[in-house]
């Protein structure tokens, strides 16, 4: 059964509203979802991939029909410019990716892109005319699923091309970067000619499908994301002593084990006495030596701490660091750890997202607000630039993953609220 | 340095009493050591190595040069018999092992086979003659480090040859079990011709080293053992559901190690409200899918359930999986557990116990009990006849490892309290 098949028997052609075609976006997404297709049903468009390209050429296609004026830079990044009334303005933004994980799914990335070209669309369609220049962009590798490397297109665009990094890593191959983007008619040595200059974009507009619950618990279509959650990671190692398991009385014990127990469920008690929107997990752990009748003389674990403000971050990760030294020194054992990556949290531009709020309200929609867990290209760019996101409820919350689905109703009401939102943003002149 | 070297120059000339010389048994155990001698300064006598032979031959001279009766067994058990007036009377049995796991230690089991034979030569300096028969036993292969199988030799005096698990089993060379005892001269099918008549063994008295850190702690040299603790394994399994760490808020997570955390914290608390000897390790735990940034979908790991007696030890086991299956369902979390091996505790005769503490209070000792946490082969004698074990002090309770150390004066001290207390068996001819 193709997308399309999946997509329009629930499709409410109510919504079929101010040019949006459900048709249209079914047989798009569709189209897309057939280029790199796996035999379980999901997508596979490895970052700088023959896949990837095809799917840009395809979009490209469909901008040049939709009268934009297509262009690709040096790190693959496709746009499709809609002059304004005023051309020399600052450009207002608006695209995501369109690579996937291997057997992902069919809507993270490519949703984004084609609402940004599906907004082209329905101005066409109800002589809708921007006073502002307005752009359509397809960030390449955004997943870094082959590089281990993300958010290459957005960062070249931003002005770090990643070079250096990029020009040490290969796939599981072994094929370098370098010679991977060869293979579709890049230069890795031109990705710093990708820079914009940041002035002459005025915001940054993404839509994102949700890739989690919590729009589906809330029973709503569309969120409107209050910031990019920043991420700290913590590498903690616990040490005590190991010994024998018969022959080691109760209190005798060092148990590394029992301590990192102790750790584990205080971080998952924390993030509560933090904020709504703080979490933080242990998702890796390693005990050694590891046998099973052996009191555990050493434990070895990772702490994923997220947030959408830096502030109650910082706080989380010290309460937590605080906590784990305390477990620790309590049961005589030692603790040691560091810090192994930061990424700061993005904020939303408030006035922006007064305007998001206004433009769901305008649908006789519920504004909600919440963070966005996960990074995105709107993370790189809004670290620069103003910057909004809409989110897109995902089915179960499942996503890279073939089961990834949102409904064509929920892309429909996304459609309606991001095309009115940017109509406000192109018709500004100030 | 040899470890007579090691042995000697603590020891205090005074201990030399009774007929025991400290000279002689620092020279034995030292001979022992140079057999399977390590790079590292351990010992590797694999069970049917040639070594392990060649340990059981210096042995079988020095028993026939005490005037002994020695013999070879079907299952490689080497025995020393010292006639009794009334020979025809049940035997006391007194001895241990003489492999080692690899890179092992100089004492456990050596030590008990060496002060089973100084006892011999104690009654031979003072001119003590038994009443019954008295025999020194090397059993083969206790360890089991190459097949994984221990208590072999013990197993087939005791009329259980495994000879079917035996016939099934290679090392990590894949050479066979049945093949490995051909080369030391032996035939796995005549295995079962090793037992014996378990009517005729009066009582089986093994020394052992502690191989932890109970008598260190309590500053003493040697312990009367109380029982060895029976054993319940089992194999728990917690699945919660895998799920983004950045896109799942804190009261959606279905985590299951922060569930699994709480049962190990649970587990390490209930044998101390069990009894004194109760204790119980998670000793392997693995986590999935563990990756740093995914909330974990499945937590599987052991647990090692040990006490000194069946009817408490079943009753913490009973405790351990209610708490494992009341903070799964609080957590709404699913959980499985198997029971994957049960030995049961084995009772000291108490009879024999109050002898052994006499033994000490003569010699002005404490009679200080404790349980043997490790299994040995007295437990499989024990399952059958009247059994006793003393045990010497472990320095910083290591075991299985070069630096195993037991001082020579704590050596002498067991030595005279064993020849004390068997006087007492070999003396009785009810």
């Amino acid at each position: 059964m193709s997308l399309r098949e999946k997509l329009l028997p629930d499709y409410d052609r109510g919504l079929d509203l101010e040019g949006f075609s459900g048709d249209r976006l079914a047989d798009r997404l569709s189209a897309i979802a057939e280029i790199g297709l796996t035999t379980e049903a999901g997508s596979c468009r490895p970052g700088y991939s023959q896949a990837e390209r095809q799917a840009k050429d395809l979009v490209c296609d469909w901008m040049r029909e939709a009268g934009l004026a297509v262009r690709r830079d040096a790190a693959g990044n496709c746009f499709g410019r809609l002059a304004g009334r005023n051309d020399h303005l600052s450009v207002i933004l608006c695209g995501s990716h369109i690579d996937t994980v291997p057997n992902g799914g069919h809507f993270d990335g490519v949703l984004g892109v084609l609402l940004a070209l599906e907004t082209v669309e329905m101005w066409k369609a109800t002589g809708f005319e921007p006073e502002r220049p307005y752009e359509i962009v397809i960030f390449s590798e955004e997943e870094g699923s082959s590089f281990n490397v993300g958010c290459v297109g957005s960062s070249a665009v931003a002005g770090a091309p990643l070079t250096g990094q990029l020009g040490r890593v290969s796939d599981h191959e072994g094929r370098s970067f370098a010679s991977a983007v060869e293979e579709v008619g890049l230069s890795l040595a031109d990705f710093p000619a990708a820079r914009r200059d940041l002035s002459q974009i005025a915001a940054f507009v993404e839509v994102h499908i949700e890739q989690g619950l919590v729009l589906e618990r809330h029973g709503l279509p569309v969120g409107i994301v209050n910031g990019i959650c920043g991420l700290a990671a913590l590498d903690v190692t616990v040490t005590g002593q190991a010994g024998h398991a018969g022959t080691t009385p109760m209190n005798y014990r060092r148990d590394a084990l029992v301590a990192a127990s102790r750790i584990v469920t205080a971080i998952s008690e924390l993030p509560g006495q933090i904020s709504e929107t703080a979490v933080a997990t242990v998702g890796q752990l390693k005990v050694s030596p590891n046998g099973s009748n052996v009191v555990p003389g050493k434990v070895r674990f990772s702490v994923d701490i997220r947030d959408v403000a830096n502030e109650p971050l910082e706080r989380l990760v010290t309460r937590i660091v605080e906590a784990a030294a305390g477990i620790a020194a309590a049961s005589g054992l030692g603790l040691s750890w560091s810090r192994t990556f930061s990424q700061p949290a993005i904020a939303v531009d408030p006035r922006l997202k007064t305007l998001q709020a206004e433009a769901m309200r305008a649908l006789n929609l519920a504004a909600f607000e919440m963070p966005s867990g996960a990074g995105h290209d709107a993370m790189i760019l809004g670290a620069h630039v103003p910057m909004a996101m809409f989110f897109v409820r995902s089915k179960d919350g499942i996503s890279h993953n073939p089961l990834e689905f949102s409904s064509l109703n929920d892309c429909a009401i996304a459609a309606r609220a991001l095309s009115r939102f940017l109509a406000r943003l192109v018709s500004n002149t100030d």
